[in-house]
């Protein structure tokens, strides 16, 4: 896997690796490793098999048997060892060759590799770097998906695009209007472009929206109607693998002792699969309401709006994937692309430091 | 894109692009831009936008926006204009740029590539070389097929084949017997080779039929049954990207003052898509008759006939494309491939001229 | 097309011809070729015309017109001339062109590649290294699918993976209680490793079954239920395109006069198809029993097996397809491997004797 510094230009090369591998990435989802689940994934260009050990911890490693490689995801397990469907080769979930049945010794060197993992439910984390450089500190949580003061619904898409691309969707909502005529866009009035800052190796957007009626997918439990409200949202490319938004809703009406803040979250959560596709894992939360008709219409919602970003940008990778080496498409740039050109040079300053 | 001049031997290596872009192609046809409708189309290797403009006349543009890449055939029109269906970035018919709906002020450079169209219907010509060097004068025209006094029918095939391998099929019609058995070999006797002749830098066959009964799909309008006729088949490739073929009928028992001269056309109109596809547009026109029914057997036929010749070209370039680089194919030549081979030297011509 | 001597390590490169040329090789069955069929078969990367003859023999050359490249077998025989279907070239069974339809004359260098084939039913061999090498007392031969004391069954997998994947998995058959959980696994005792041996050129492995009741697929017919009797397999490598198997059953209690032996064998053949594909043709043949119900539950079983072991071989070459150029893939070998690590030595040998 050869990974190139990106410049200004676009990091979309089909030909070259455009993510850090150091640094933690969303893995899966913790209801996906139900008792003796085996799950075979494509992480940053390499196969992984994740699943769940009796402790209830969570196991990760190549998913190869080092004999003759056969997906070990196509064999069974035996506890928490894991068997090869050809010949039986049994590995720890160390990824420690442990058994080969046709004889009484196992070769010291028959060691798959195995990855850092560690499980934040409902996301698992995983470290794909170099060995010993993972540090758990890092690795990033959503506690309040947990907690039972918020409600979420969530999905996952597999997009055939480069997940920057995604990514800088993500920082435009001025696509809204467009993309999401029927969605979003009748939501929130994006005609306007962000504030965008820098906070640290973070980048966000800004944006406020004061004394208006609430958007439907905010209001949908409040049923405030037309009251006049603040709304302001914040969006953050924490790093290349996670985006958070948060649209914080006060009711400046609120009576004393009343409830006056409200709050509505996305995370965005990006995984390359390869050069020219992505895992996205989303998720839609809030700290209010718990009408479950609304919560089933926002999923709905959020679920059709995402399938017409996939739909976009798939529609960009096809050409950026027809198109003859060197990569070098032409690109304007709007105001309001400030967001995704500062997350190029996030990307870049992930890949630089990895090359030192 | 590369050019390669080719020499005798097969210019389909899928490897390099084997069409002049110094000549006018056929994009399409009139009647595919209905109001408001968006046509994307690989020309040459590049993708087209295609509409039809308020005043009547087409625009034909890159269809990729210049700010992050998507086609614009998935956004839609504001009158004579191009809505980008990302961002809403909006391009006037002549690709320029002309709003970015967050800003005021629009980037100088933000332009799409245009391409000079002309038509002349039914079909639509499109110019793809250097801007400045389209001439207009240079532009097909078959005005029979706007005549009341002639009737047509027509279709268009999407063929998985180099261009070339069409040309060279319609400059050799003895695979009529072979190819065409229940089509047009059935028709007519092309068991000699024609004569071929260079008329400039056009090519040529001309075949005599004389003093025979007519072919059936000449003969459907005039119901002549066996009466002996002369008839002259002429077949040109005037360019790389037009073929015409007429038939020259002549009843030499025609009474003073009655019609003696009946006139059957074939235009086959090519125009490269990638290196190894091509559209393929086929008009049969015909100066007499105006049975709906002979109209609808002589479509019907030629329908069958040219979904033949696809089958075989395709097998032919799936083979050429299975082979390894660099293409040197055996091939033995007939007396018959002569204006095949004279279509090679023209496309060679054509091409020097542009590597000047 | 490129030939890599291997080394110990894995001969599966996609980028790699890793078949010798010089080897009689399974070209197909004799029963495919009805009267006047056309069978066309890429072996060892080429595309193969395989017809019967009005005498009864088999016509093999290249399935490519010499003339403008069209396949062959889209075409129709005229006796034992096969007729292309673009023009109707016209050549005899020894691939000389002999007939052009539009002139008197053929050129004289107009000939197709012909490849030496012989019959030895139910199985045609070819020969596609260098004219004049083909030796045909080296065409393999198995009689006793010819003896009306034998009776087989067999079948034909095309297997989306290198052939020496397969030459290894019938070299080991520890895979049984794996892959064949619910057909062969169910069978025998696979659970140690067999004893391997070099036999000159050919590799093979032993396993005696000794004083053991008698596996279903072998005990069907015999109906012997849990009698104790004793049988050797013996699998051998016979070259790269053949292995054969056989089971000796010997029953230790067959009074005088009684019979006491019996045979049942599996020819596994494999050919090449292209560097990552490869055709495989099985029969199962045994001298006892004439049960059809039991033949047909025999090949049932067996088409089952079979159908598993493409499923595990397919997974693997797929994962050596998207595997970054050069290959070296890890590798760890059991004892039970080494079988197959000699007949990757025996390819070895077949390469290098090739390249001399």
């Amino acid at each position: 896997m050869s990974s190139t510094p990106i410049g200004q230009c676009q990091p979309y090369d089909p030909r070259n690796a455009n993510y850090p591998l150091n640094l933690w990435w969303v893995a899966g989802r913790s209801d996906e490793l139900e008792d003796g689940k085996l799950v075979s994934r494509k992480l940053l260009g390499t196969d992984v098999l994740l699943y769940r050990k009796s402790d209830g911890s969570v196991a990760a490693m190549e998913d190869r048997c080092i004999h003759r490689g056969l997906p070990l995801s196509m064999g069974w397990l035996d506890g928490d060892k894991i068997v090869c469907r050809y010949h039986g080769f049994k590995y720890s979930h160390e990824g420690k060759l442990v058994e080969i049945p046709t004889q009484e010794r196992c070769p010291k060197r028959g060691a798959l590799r195995t990855f850092p993992i560690v499980e934040r439910a409902p996301f698992l984390w995983i470290w794909m770097g170099p060995e010993g450089e993972a540090d758990i500190e890092e690795v990033s949580d959503f506690p309040w998906l947990r907690d039972p003061n918020w409600v979420w619904a969530g999905g996952h898409l597999n997009i055939m695009a480069n997940y920057m691309l995604l990514k800088e969707n993500v920082l435009d909502l001025t696509h809204f209007p467009f993309v999401h005529q029927t969605t979003f866009g009748a939501l929130d009035d994006y005609e306007a472009a962000a504030t965008f800052v820098q906070e640290g190796s973070r980048v966000a957007f800004i944006k406020e929206f004061n004394n208006q009626p609430l958007s439907p997918i905010y209001n949908k439990d409040l049923e405030w109607g037309d009251r006049l409200v603040n709304r302001t949202d914040k969006g953050m490319s924490v790093s290349p693998a996670e985006h958070l938004f948060t649209a914080t809703i006060v009711d400046p009406n609120a009576g004393p002792g009343e409830r006056s803040e409200y709050l509505f979250r996305f995370q965005h959560l990006t995984t390359p699969e390869t050069n020219t596709t992505h895992h996205y894992w989303w998720a839609a939360s809030r700290n209010y309401g718990v009408h479950d008709d609304a919560s089933a219409w926002i999923a709905s919602i959020a679920q059709t709006a995402f399938a017409e970003d996939k739909e976009v940008l798939e529609a960009i990778q096809r050409r950026i994937n027809e198109s003859p080496a060197p990569l070098e498409l032409p690109e304007v740039s709007a105001i309001a692309d400030q967001g995704g050109l500062m997350a190029r040079r996030q990307l870049q300053a992930y890949m630089e430091r990895e090359s030192r």
